[in-house]
């Protein structure tokens, strides 16, 4: 069988990127391809991309302009021919890098932006790769003996615990909040979607936990040591529930622990 | 005590329009104030402002533009001073005017517009209007005693059922689905915003059935005759559940019927 093939959207740093290093290390020979918005400006992708050669491919994606989507899934079209796995990972917490306190920090341009990354952009990312992950050799998770409950492919968008309307019990962060909570409902849509036809493709949301990125640096003064995860420790967990999807776990949000989290 | 005055934001027709009507016939002597983008264009609300002097002001307003939504509260605030109700009503189903039935429908653009009406509208409108509706008498709804558990004024979104994440076993729709499950989100957020201090604004989302108006109509003949509703049934149902809103009851979504819906 063909080495398993995953795509990390979003790779340049943070959770893409240990992504990516996860994946390497602990799944050889799976190939990697790594999707960030200004390859030159990332030098640590860069630097792994030279020290995984044949396995690790930086592609240029940004994943708020649609023709770069449709691009990138040609290109990974015609040198792969499939996919195994998506993470969609990029995301802001606000175009201003802090999260809205109350209703006076909310502007239109700030939440149609984080919208647009952190909600189109996976579901645009859905559109296009799709029809590759349906071709997928189904190289992650765990198939079942049953073959028609077997999946070629896995949709992981990463989601966050504010984004649960149900658990939400603090409110602020508008935009932040409400992109997480569509992008659960796509999440939704997808598994529905994809999971109806054959080949199957397995669509979840995973809550990372609270982890060391810049995205949250401006509040890790306020957690406690302990809940604050280095992003190797985060994508080990995440790495742990993924290896365990399969199509009966279609359709849902996780936390790091792989509890459920409520919608 | 001074009469209510009620914002119904997107009223040139379907069930802002019913709004409209029904306040004015059924809760005398409150004033409307009902907005929409092209008051030239709204014929059966402008001779609805004809026929009730004093009673109805039509307000140009539309919502995606932030300037509109902020020059209409300063409106407000100068010619009433407070408010005790907001209706936010307009919603696009996608900019083709149907909801997409598979990825293959899915488009940027389509779904930013769909966020941007029916999501970030309602939101915007909060920002701006959250003041008045804390000078508003508590016209609506239904009071408690105590007096620390009143509410000045009640934000209404009109949600869908299709929103619900839950709830949802059929998929489609990406775009109207998860502008409404964002919305949600954003009425959670403001109950709880809005909630913890005084004066108390009550934030709900209602989905109003399926109604007979032009979001629904190509879909119309998929419908049982008995589950279409008329706007005038519809808003009947929703203003009886308005009429009993209090603070206990913020920050969830209802269904028509009064029952709680999934989120």
């Amino acid at each position: 069988m063909a080495a398993p093939v995953a795509l990390i959207q979003g790779a340049s740093r943070g959770l893409g990127l240990a992504f990516c290093k996860h994946i390497l290390k602990s799944k050889s020979p799976a190939a990697v391809i790594a999707t960030c918005r200004n390859p030159d400006g990332a030098g640590e992708l860069r630097a792994l991309e030279v020290q995984n050669p044949g396995r690790l491919t930086v592609v240029r994606l940004d994943v708020t302009r649609e023709e770069d989507v449709q691009g990138a899934a040609e290109w990974v079209k015609g040198s792969f021919g499939r996919l195994d796995l998506i993470v969609n990972s990029s995301a802001m917490l606000h175009p201003s890098g802090k999260g809205e306190t109350s209703l006076r920090d909310v502007s239109a341009k700030g939440i149609i932006s984080t919208l647009t990354t952190n909600t189109v952009g996976p579901l645009v990312m859905a559109k296009y790769f799709a029809p590759l992950l349906q071709k997928g050799g189904g190289g992650f998770g765990q198939q079942p003996a049953e073959k028609a409950k077997q999946h070629s492919g896995i949709i992981v968008n990463i989601t966050a615990k504010v984004g649960s309307i149900g658990d939400n019990g603090l409110g602020g962060w508008y935009s932040y909040r409400m992109s997480k909570a569509a992008l659960n409902m796509a999440t939704r849509n997808l598994s529905i979607e994809l999971g109806r036809s054959r080949p199957k493709v397995v669509c979840v949301s995973l809550h990372p936990g609270t982890v060391n990125t810049d995205l949250s640096r401006p509040y890790h003064r306020n957690v406690p040591e302990d809940k604050l995860f280095s992003t190797e420790k985060s994508v080990k967990c995440l790495m742990s529930i993924i290896d365990t999807l399969n199509i009966e776990k279609t359709g849902k949000a996780y936390n790091w622990d792989g509890s459920e989290l409520p919608w």
